[in-house]
């Protein structure tokens, strides 16, 4: 059971975006005054909602969140905005609000336009149909090659409730988070420590996953607060944000597109940060390391040649390689029988932990093996 | 027919490093004392090889190149450099050259040391087969996963010939080549201009392909030259080499693992050089756009989010996308009927022209499709 926090309502209907009568459009709803933060792609094509939604965010006040899904209103041009424009026009106006104070938020196809027809006529429904008991219904709403609706929730130990709903599945690459999620809490805080709690969180979280390397135009995090409880502990509340961001992210990979298994990718020992993440990041965009997790084969060399892809210097008889912490390679040479190796590849959850012996700093991302599901739902996602 | 510059032997054998007896061991020798000029991966880590050619590259002739396929030998620390030795020096001798006069090369599983009972016998019937007849045999030998030899010849207006031999397949991105290649020449050259010419015709080809963005530990590119015949045209001879090395990396490409087609990707309008390499670059890298050109899904909303996804600022009203010479994108709006679009999409040449109306310069790479076999061959590389 989704445990909500005080102050929000959900609703999702179908406008018919989505085939077979799928629900398409989401709402958030903030019975109060809210105070929220987002982080957005880094992509230079910034679809129109981003484009919206970091104007909105200007406001001191948001008392909405709304998403599509199956069209992405990017590369719509100056007819994109003026769609998005008129669906929150009519949306504040039922919800009794400025349109200033709805965020917005769209996945889907790149380059098409919101089709307002449908849309439009939906809205009263969807108004209607708040309440606080359908965040699952919200949380399909959002999705698209998604197979599964990703829900995150934590209480903190004053009582104040955290609640995170998330879609991803492919274009998943930091940065950033490369899709989109929506942070709930009932804690009071100010837009300024929501920027710099959500920063951390993105940081540790969604800007840690990869699927496929490609970076999308519409990833956005929001993070709304209806404000009504006292947030006493505030690390507390921060180390609850950020598991909850972490479980949100592992989720996306886990359904990253046509995966069969989560890849946590650790390395150990690096110089500093940059490095080390520069070599998780190799290894974890690696199709080569990615396919070899898929067909569990232990091919380490991959492993390596990942690493020397990125320029960086290493010296590869130092560097040492776990597989579920059974030592795979050591000096160059293989530590553990292969078919024991086979056996822990084929596991659906995998740590590989590389440590380059260099330094002391470590880095973590999670990726997902690359397998012919992959390319079956990418050669004909439109059709 | 293989038309062979003067003064090449070829010979290929097989030492079982291979399944079903297929050859894998292969030489070039020159008959007199040549001059070479080599380029090498940019991968941190070296395959032996490439660290030996490296350093026999000083030397300032240079009579054979030796290549086996199915180990790299990369990452094999000292003992991969002792086996190596062992090869150079045994078959230095049957050759009657120094061991620093050959170029070695290696291609196949990194990680494994390379298998010297089966090669050191071998030595003598290679060496014993060597003919100017057997470049062929030499080309099948440096194979993996390709599924054609790739052969490409010149003969220059002053009758100087060119011979270029290649494997590619996979673990192919810039820079540079990430792939064997083997120019010969019987024209004269000094090595200072070798390495002048190769590295402009490198930058013209093997550097603007790209298969999977997994930049090998092996690659190189030998440049021999017999020295027979006098170059009097050089800016014929340049053009020749430049036009041979493309052939080979086009056919590289064409032969990339599990690929249906080679797409063709080329920026118009850029700022500068860099900003259009890294705008191509993008579009040919990216899992999606290159699952679409398998799919034949005119989606063109994927290629524009991989220009944005190079952080490189751009209008994307401005962009004018076509396909093969088809107007496909303008004003953010598609131009042809879609079904015309498929079945361009579906031709296994497919040019893809993207203009971005910023400037004035044009850089082009070749690409290919993403497909279910580059997943089959690239999960069970090994068994």
């Amino acid at each position: 059971m989704v445990s909500v926090p005080e102050g929000f309502l959900f609703s999702a209907v179908s406008c018919g975006i989505k085939k077979e009568g799928k629900l398409d459009l989401g709402l958030i709803f903030c019975e109060r005054k809210g105070t929220a933060w987002g982080v957005f792609t880094k992509n230079t094509l910034k679809a129109v909602p981003v484009l919206i939604g970091k104007t909105n965010l200007k406001e001191p006040f948001h008392r909405a969140i709304v998403v599509n899904s199956g069209v992405a209103n990017a590369a719509t041009g100056e007819e994109g905005i003026k769609r998005a424009e008129a669906v929150l026009k009519d949306l504040a106006s039922l919800l009794k609000v400025k349109p200033l104070e709805i965020l917005p938020a769209s996945t889907g196809v790149i380059g098409e336009q919101l089709p307002l027809e449908k849309i439009i006529p939906k809205l009263s429904e969807l108004v209607a149909g708040l309440s606080p008991d359908r965040a699952e219904d919200f949380a399909k709403a959002i999705m698209t090659t998604d197979t599964f609706p990703k829900i995150a929730q934590r209480t903190t130990k004053d009582g104040v409730k955290l609640l995170g709903i998330a879609k991803g599945a492919g274009m998943i690459a930091p940065n950033m988070a490369t899709m989109l999620a929506f942070i709930l809490t009932d804690g009071y805080l100010k837009k300024e420590e929501m920027r710099k709690l959500l920063s951390k969180a993105v940081d540790q979280s969604f800007n840690r996953i990869t699927v496929d390397g490609d970076t999308s135009t519409n990833d956005t995090v929001y993070f709304l607060a209806s404000g009504i409880k006292e947030v006493k502990d505030g690390t507390d509340f921060a180390e609850n944000l950020i598991s909850l961001a972490k479980e949100l992210a592992y989720l996306i990979v886990k359904d990253g597109e046509g995966a069969t298994k989560v890849i946590r990718v650790e390395i150990k020992g690096a110089r500093n940060k940059e490095e080390a993440r520069a070599f998780a990041m190799s290894i974890a965009n690696s199709p080569l390391v990615k396919t070899a997790f898929y067909g569990a084969d232990p091919n380490w060399g991959r492993i390596l040649s990942a690493l020397g892809k990125t320029g960086i210097d290493f010296d590869p008889q130092l560097v040492q390689i776990f597989l579920n912490d059974k030592p795979w390679v050591k000096e160059l040479s293989v530590q553990t029988k292969e078919e024991d190796l086979r056996k822990e590849m084929q596991k659906n959850e995998v740590s590989l932990v590389v440590h380059l012996k260099l330094g002391k700093v470590s880095y973590e991302v999670l990726t997902c093996d690359l397998t012919e599901d992959y390319i079956r739902i990418n050669a004909s996602y439109r059709s």
